[in-house]
């Protein structure tokens, strides 16, 4: 492969099949070739490292003793597959990860018959491996059904309703608990706390005491006199781990690097007749790698860096992202109020959120990976008279969609709601774009719904949802670096449900909800140079809508096309609502409203997923001239 | 009060200050008169009965022992909270529960301010309180959170998620665990069977036992030399229960009907300088009332009843049920095809489910109140190669909706969601409408949104969805009772995105989704009397649109109305979307679109809510006349 690695061994495996001709021995020397691949590999594309490089020899393992893609394997969240992509005929691409047209992020069902489910939004691996366990004991079907998890992810209520469900299974499903003590953040919570006094109170378990445990806890039948001994060796006597007291049977800790340990154990459970098991695996997030190990966050998610060193390239010099702009703000809001709270479902980081808990520790609130539960924590916390932001990424705030409903909503309680990468996201494809906030908030009553066309715009927004008292409200903003406005000294209270005129004209209105302003602004030079006056709005409220003003735009110009980057049923179709019940519709009314299409998009760079969205400065003029020539034969003459 | 019960002891309190000046010998009196007046109020009303028998005891003795409303008492879910509501100062109207303008059937914050959280969907409870407990710890206020959550409601996630977060409340947060066994359905999974184990292998603690108890494992500050002496107090040196493995201290079991003990263990909770605690009680669901016990769902959900007999109200003979339809056709599909299975989430009669489960129940999986797991482990199955059917109420599925974009539509993977208790739905109120499903669906690409006009359609739209592999589909259907028209004895496969006309005219057009197609055609009827030839179509999709039949429908008549039983985002939106889209508006276009208002609807007879949200014949009528006076002074004459 390419620089100077030397993989001999790995060289020789393309698919798990070539991996099983090798002899356990050679496995150590197969872990650490793939190992350096994947460092290799990561250090040309940038991506997630950390969990890679964790579970290294838990993917070797795997596709050793199981028998995929017969066998289902299932790795959540899947920012830790490459290792796995390696190893399952994706070597050749592994150096296009991330870019357009390359190798996803994450696990994808379209790239290989080795992911059987995708993945990138993390805890749902139970529930689909109890899927495909539970379709091959209806059918009869060979084949067992694999979740690999991490400790971060077991915080999530999705694991746990689906380790409630696990036991009828059977020996058809295993999982396989990556305790790394770490997601992106560490972790927290009670689960987490059990976590460490488990693996601190227990030795990990070497091969004899492996056997032994295998002998006395996964009784073979003729060890199982009756359902009663089966009970007893689930623990379920009382006393045993959380786990056993679901229903599954526990094995663990173990030494994740330790092939010679893993690998007569997953065949031991491979084998067994009883289940569902859990296996405990402890692992290093980082591992192998100084450079990840030494860092705080274990190199969980890195630009491309020079492999010998560490050192990442850095980001070109550019305006203050739109996550600690909205951090920094909060933080300045709560300097003067101490009503303000700021929850996070464990991304303190990403969403800005750290700079906030560095001067508000006792008002910071890190749930982990669990967003129902933070915004109905929010609502009990807005019921009593605080001020709480809720920082969920759009994406992830689906998580929470009825308790947004249920318990922000119908009872109208003053919630707020920073809503980051709102729209595409470029790297981490579809998985991760927020293209349906705008959508599924607006239709709620109730809500009040922002979106800023700059960071200096949501210095204003953060500042308004704090003093905002009436009931749920929302701004949602993009990923990455803002325009480089200067930030406003002192932040203005914007009236609910005004937008703004950014430029004036006559002939055509552009009304953009959000950061698309600046394409707007730019069409709008052009339309100007063929002759066509044109004003842009930023109309900054999807809900309420500003109608006199739309309703002036609407009206007063030949046609007018609103951009917002969400899907259908957002802010266009709000805009479309209004005037057609109004009226405005009945006598001919030339409006276009553009949004993101009707498909999922997969990663690239952000500006060609734009225009592949038709949501930059060239689709609004093409629009406009399209709309204009419609029914109006003079139009190109006049352009 | 009404009827010949004498409450003697019950009329002296009216809210809690007056509970609280009686002697604790007085108390069971009194819950024997609560539980009478109870009945006595559900007999007139109707409503949910077995669980507020269940917590008539543990109501009397919570208010007797906590300073409600200071401290903030949240039932879970809210259906068994008649006993509080009429302890609570609301005796006199609860005879006006579910009914129109009375007492909603759930807790209320706009009611009471003995209601600080609302709720009526389950396992929010303790999210909530942490919420209330964290801001008195902020803002240094007294007052504690007591959650009261029963055994079914902790199989969901978020409780799992607010459980693993509770460590931080201290004794400002108090669980009680109200274990019935039982929620609408008999509960399923491993907690369920561990809560049992519990209830079994232990006896009820006594009085005696319960102080030691108390003693030993809540220490006060003079017993707590260290913070492991604590850790090892709550259990947390490894077999502990389950509860104490996530930072609870556990007291229980508790006989929950026994005020003798409840009242000293609430008095030492209460007292606890050590938190957050679990009661875990022990409660029979009906207790006191004799048809209530004995009945298999414990009266759950009651018609107005005989309170000597407990004979129901019988339900005005009508046509079945949408729900009911469902369940048989989907059994008959199920006949044919091995591939076919069908989940719950704790609602197998609900959802019609029950008729399918008597036919095919090796395919019939209820997995608990776990919408989340339900969804992704239906989209596993659907890897798999069966085809899942998730039936599932819209308002419900609002908890699932992540699952529902990550593991279902980005996956493209053919997934069939039934949903149930689509639009409003009468007695129940905001709470359960089901307002938003097609917006929150539709904007999804990939998706597939279809709404039969009546029980035949249905059962045509469930053979669609089963024939149909090729990525997910939905089909939304009311609450209630179907038209009456004859099923089909053999369904038919539907063109997807087609819709049909039902009838034919020239001037107003009505597009119809689901079941206002009746009101659609009665409006048209009252039109041609005045004069106006009238089109109405059933649409069946909302998803794809039928792009070319709308078309046509738009520009052959002077006036369209769309309507349906969702809010804004929906049918409508889509129907204005394409129209801009195809620059249909440019020349004039007179469209109105009819859905549910931006407001949440309380409680009434549906017929009431109809007509408050304008969308019954009557408001098609006006919207349409009022449409075509808007620019044409002859349409009145006309008409």
């Amino acid at each position: 492969m390419a620089d100077a690695l030397q993989t001999p061994l790995l060289d020789t495996v393309d698919t798990p099949s070539d991996l099983r001709t090798l002899r356990p021995e050679q496995l150590r020397q197969l872990a650490d070739e793939l190992r350096q691949e994947t460092i290799a590999a990561v250090g040309v594309t940038g991506g997630h490292l950390g969990s890679g490089l964790g579970v290294v020899e838990l993917t070797v393992a795997i596709h050793y003793v199981f028998d995929t893609p017969r066998d289902r394997l299932i790795w959540d969240v899947g920012h830790q597959c490459y290792p796995h992509k390696i190893l399952t005929g994706r070597r050749d691409r592994i150096r296009t990860l991330r870019q357009g047209g390359g190798l996803s992020g994450f696990t994808k069902r379209s790239e290989s018959e080795y992911d059987p489910f995708g993945a990138a939004h993390s805890s749902t691996s139970i529930s689909a491996a109890l899927g495909f366990a539970t379709a091959n004991k209806l059918t009869g079907a060979p084949g067992k059904a694999i979740a690999v998890i991490g400790d971060g992810a077991m915080s999530a209520g999705m694991a746990y309703e689906a380790m409630n469900n696990a036991e009828a299974a059977g020996n058809r499903l295993v999982v396989i608990l990556n305790d790394n003590d770490m997601s992106i953040a560490p972790p927290v919570g009670g689960l987490s706390a059990y976590l460490s006094r488990i693996v601190s109170s227990r030795e990990f378990l070497g091969v004899r005491e492996l056997m032994k445990k295998f002998a006395r806890r996964l009784p073979r039948p003729f060890h199982t006199a009756a359902r009663k001994t089966d009970e007893y060796a689930r623990g379920m006597t009382m006393g045993g781990t959380l786990f056993e007291e679901l229903g599954f049977y526990y094995v663990g800790p173990i030494d994740g690097h330790n092939l010679e340990h893993l690998i007569p154990v997953l065949e031991n459970v491979r084998d067994a007749e009883e289940g569902p098991i859990l296996i405990h695996v402890v692992t290093k997030k980082g591992k192998g790698y100084a450079p990840a190990e030494q860092s705080a966050d274990k190199y969980h998610g890195v630009q491309k860096f020079d492999v010998i060193t560490g050192t990442q390239a850095k980001a070109p010099p550019g305006p203050p992202a739109y996550q600690n702009v909205f951090g920094d703000a909060l933080a300045r809001a709560a300097d003067a109020d101490p009503r303000i709270c700021a929850i996070t479902a464990a991304m303190p980081s990403g969403t800005g959120l750290d700079r906030f808990a560095a001067a508000h520790p006792d008002r910071f609130f890190d749930v982990g990976i669990a967003e129902q539960h933070a915004v109905t924590f929010a609502a009990g916390l807005a019921a009593q008279g605080m001020r709480p932001f809720c920082a969920i990424y759009s994406t992830f705030l689906q998580r929470a969609y009825d308790q947004v409903v249920h318990d922000v909503a119908i009872q109208n309680l003053p919630v707020r709601f920073a809503i980051d990468r709102a729209g595409l996201v470029g790297a981490d494809g579809a998985t991760h774009a927020g293209s349906f906030d705008v959508t599924y908030l607006a239709t709620l009553p109730n809500f009040v719904v922002m979106a800023p066309a700059d960071e200096a715009e949501l210095v204003h927004m953060v500042h308004t949802c704090a003093e905002y008292d009436d009931g749920p409200i929302a701004v949602r903003y993009p990923r990455g670096g803002g325009t480089g406005v200067a930030l406003p000294a002192v932040p203005e209270r914007l009236e609910i449900g005004k937008g703004r005129i950014v430029r004036e004209g006559k002939s055509v209105a552009i009304l953009s909800l959000g950061t698309r302003l600046g394409e707007a602004l730019k069409a709008a030079e052009v339309l100007e140079a063929r002759g066509l006056s044109t004003t842009v709005a930023d109309l900054r409220f999807a809900k309420p809508l500003d109608e006199a003003l739309i309703r002036r735009l609407l009206t007063s110009h030949e046609v007018a096309v609103t951009i917002e980057e969400n899907a259908v049923g957002g802010l266009g179709a709000h805009v479309l609502t209004m005037a057609s019940d109004a009226g405005l519709t009945d006598a001919g009314l030339k409006i276009r409203t553009l949004r993101l299409p009707d498909r999922f998009q997969d990663q690239d760079k952000p500006e060609v997923q734009y225009a592949e969205a038709g949501l930059d400065a060239d689709a609004i003029v093409a629009t406009v001239l399209s709309a204009l020539r419609y029914n109006e034969a003079g139009v190109i003459a006049r352009a």
